[in-house]
């Protein structure tokens, strides 16, 4: 069996901490299959397509808050970014949202074929658990620390997760949702994964409880914010500015926060939340303004 | 958090080994989601759809044979299954096979939609390694052998297993394959995840190395087997008898052992292969009858 081995990861001290990032998610799509080399190139297409890595550079900043290993957290990121990258290419696909550009280039889909992007989406799904449970990723955390932080990707990944939340969204694609439900939603569709990230950078670092739960509240809090700052931007942004059509929402007669609660109420949503994101971080002893400025940035960010 | 309970498994030991994996199962698809209970319907839809259960028999019958616990193995075999549900409904789906029909019933996409059967297949992905790393299943084997349960479970289902051999047997479908090649497919596409189910029954039992080799063995060989005799039945038997239309490979322009070596070389094949696995099991001191027959079962099937 060829299960993963971490030798690239030695001496790489020099490295920053997006570099460390970098090495290890390409590291994981090496191969000797010249056989089906097309599967791997699919899902090295979309895993290498312009990504700003936000979820494994969450997994990092929480890895180094409580003290933890930045290769282990490159690894740990790698699986969280492996997971967001399968839930894009299925995403574009013709049977759900159908879409032939992702970040400016033809999507997986296009660029390859149906079921290339499906299989090549099942097959990152399954790495990112290969990645996190091979002998080297016990060696550098422990078994306990393997199987807690998988299990919490697992979770939040899945029906009780990210998959369940985008089942809702198709399920209200078309019709009226009120307050609550376009949170859940948010909770699920995009911050059970930011979640997971913050999460698992924690749990390889041996948090305590309360440290794994406020890691929790900021993954939280900027997940909803980030959702709905998508929709304010929706509708005062310009196209030049977002670098994506504007009013899709209305447009499709999607319900959002903006629509039922107005822009105001949106804004000062987003700004408790974020603030609520940054008391979060009072829990922890080490320096948070790497992850306050990022919840900041989330805030006021224009596209 | 709603990690996955055991309590279930409580209480057990009347059942027999069929009883205590369906128990499983559906315990594992039970939830409290009315806001988008149609994916758990989708889901729970094509795990009772009437399969044999093959999987995790066979994880229950090695854990038994090297001393391990029957509720280990009905929640490890329960992940197998579910990773074998999900690869049926992405398979059945209009971009790879196109199949309506699934066991008799209308497969997933049609009963449900197409968008619902991705998701479902996705979630049934990320259900199997939760149950596997849920805290309930680390008290029942302990987290060093979840680890390296779930680990060869994500190595054989995914790029380098049966992902990657339904890969190859797309690329291969309107072009002539070699031996080496139609190997490879069935290598991956089938045998890799009857390893896995065979290996980890092992492994959650304590097994040594030459046990797992043995294990693998047993189970690189019937999986060989199984698709050897497919290919037989698909030219000797009638429809009828088989349960499906015959021929199809023929039809399809596939190339098959069978095309490329003649039936009675095939079947002389499959008689090895049978007997290596039946030979691979004096590894072990317990009682092998039933994995015998079963080996045996697969040689001497007539649909």
């Amino acid at each position: 069996m060829n299960i993963k081995s971490l030798d690239f990861l030695k001496n790489t001290d020099n490295l920053n901490d997006s570099e460390l990032i970098e090495l290890t998610l390409s590291n994981f799509l090496r191969h000797d299959k010249k056989l089906y080399d097309v599967l791997f190139d699919s899902m090295s297409y979309s895993v290498s397509a312009g990504g700003k890595r936000v979820r494994p550079m969450l997994t990092m900043e929480f890895a180094k808050l409580c003290g933890g290993s930045r290769r282990a957290a490159a690894v740990f990121g790698s699986a969280v970014e492996f997971i967001h990258t399968y839930s894009l290419i299925h995403d574009d696909l013709p049977c759900m949202d159908n879409d032939d550009m992702r970040r400016g280039k033809p999507s997986n889909h296009i660029a390859f074929s149906e079921d290339t992007a499906l299989l090549a989406g099942d097959a990152l799904q399954s790495l990112a658990f290969e990645v996190m449970l091979c002998d080297d990723a016990v060696s550098l955390v422990g078994a306990d620390a393997c199987v807690k932080a998988a299990s919490v990707l697992a979770y939040f990944c899945g029906a009780d997760g990210m998959v369940g939340g985008q089942v809702i969204d198709l399920l209200y694609e078309n019709k009226s949702a009120n307050e609550e439900i376009i949170t859940e939603i948010h909770l699920l569709k995009t911050a059970a994964l930011i979640k997971a990230a913050c999460m698992m950078g924690a749990i390889i670092s041996g948090a305590d409880k309360i440290q794994l739960k406020a890691a929790e509240k900021y993954a939280e809090c900027i997940g909803l914010t980030f959702q709905i700052v998508d929709d304010i931007l929706d509708v005062t942004s310009t196209a030049e500015e977002l670098g994506k059509p504007i009013g899709s929402d209305e447009e499709n007669n999607k319900s959002t926060l903006v629509s039922l609660l107005g822009i105001d109420k949106c804004r000062e949503l987003s700004e408790k939340y974020t603030n609520e994101a940054i008391s979060a971080l009072k829990t922890f002893e080490g320096d948070t303004k790497t992850l306050e400025d990022f919840a900041l940035k989330l805030l006021n960010r224009r596209n």
